[in-house]
């Protein structure tokens, strides 16, 4: 499948490079890729350069956010949930039109302190927010609650945990359930319509302090029934 | 140990009948003794007559609130969270002072349908604000996160999972997770302070919409690592 990853956080690049290794046609989207490519924060030790990683990975094409989505047929925003809105409407409505929009972002509020709060919550969420802004993308939130390592290879853990999905389009969710299952993810759960999202995302003030508590953040949730 | 259940409801009556099962010395508190008895939804069908149920477990001693906190080592807070911090007001300073109080209950506000949505959340919870209202007591949140059944009864599903504990007393975090042990649980994570209570008490959105996507309550979370 020909996918867009919006954002080259650890999130957009691991989510890349196994989508690459699964056999995907791969773009990365930037708001400046020469911005990007000067960067030094690309490594595991936040000291490589990004233009190494770009190098290490030339099935990977880097581009802008808006080229990167115009040929894809998924999109994934890999974004920061602060800046989700304004990267999305970079990219346009034309962009995104009767795309999957697969929403990983958490609506963090760094503004009071750690562990942050959520700008937005329990009457609304950012996948809502995401689909009215983009009426006619076809968004689906899933993800938002692990790690980037778990996102992309749940086989890390010592056994199967759960993942969720949310979404007005049953297509779209299970177009979103077959990538899961290619990373690896045995247990997907469909919650419902959009406005589920703002469960997983509300899951997020639990998961800052378990990994507090834990000193790791590879850790995922398993609904045993 | 000599334990006082605020709260008449299925939480309030699982938990007193499970701890008398485990000699513990039970009192349940209601607010009109009178009116409790006089119920006729204290059944599985929501038929039965309380008095009935009072009558089967000669074991437990119904009296008023303050009545039951009096004696009592631990308090457990089994009433709605709308109602929590008006019925602790009703047993008062003096019925609470150096007390482990755990506190069960979910800020539910049903105001604005169903699912409902959270009074308080995010940078405050409900377990803050009752260690707030009584400082000398000693709020422990836990098992807010699972249904009554499973608060009380964890090997009724078919593997081990987890509940949380968030409190400023150590010592009393202690009591509660060998109570805990007690019932069955084997995974007990110390969140921290009571501050991380969030946590938990905002899980409730997505285990609402995990009740709606599964089709039962009877699931609980396990923490995989």
């Amino acid at each position: 499948m020909k996918i867009a990853i919006l954002g080259t956080g650890s999130v957009g690049r691991t989510l890349a490079v196994r989508l690459a290794g699964l056999g995907h046609d791969v773009t990365i989207g930037t708001r400046d890729v020469e911005a990007t490519l000067a960067r030094t924060d690309a490594g595991g030790g936040g000291d490589a350069h990004f233009a190494d990683w770009v190098a290490k990975n030339p099935a990977i094409t880097l581009t802008g956010f808006a080229d990167a989505a115009a040929g894809a047929e998924l999109v994934v925003n890999a974004t920061n949930g602060g800046a989700s809105l304004d990267v999305l409407t970079e990219v346009g409505n034309r962009g995104l039109d009767g795309k999957i929009v697969l929403d990983l972002a958490n609506p963090l509020d760094f503004s009071r302190g750690m562990p942050p709060t959520l700008f937005v919550k329990d009457t609304d969420s950012l996948g809502e927010q995401i689909q009215r802004a983009f009426p006619a993308a076809r968004v689906v939130k899933s993800l938002n609650t692990l790690t980037a390592e778990l996102m992309a290879h749940p086989g890390n853990l010592p056994e199967a945990s759960t993942v969720f999905v949310s979404g007005n389009d049953i297509d779209a969710k299970h177009t979103v359930t077959a990538l899961l299952t290619e990373f690896g993810h045995q247990d997907v759960i469909d919650l419902g319509d959009i406005t589920t999202a703002r469960g997983p995302e509300m899951l997020l003030p639990v998961w800052l302090r378990l990994w507090g508590a834990l000193g790791t953040p590879v850790f995922n949730v398993k609904i045993v029934r």
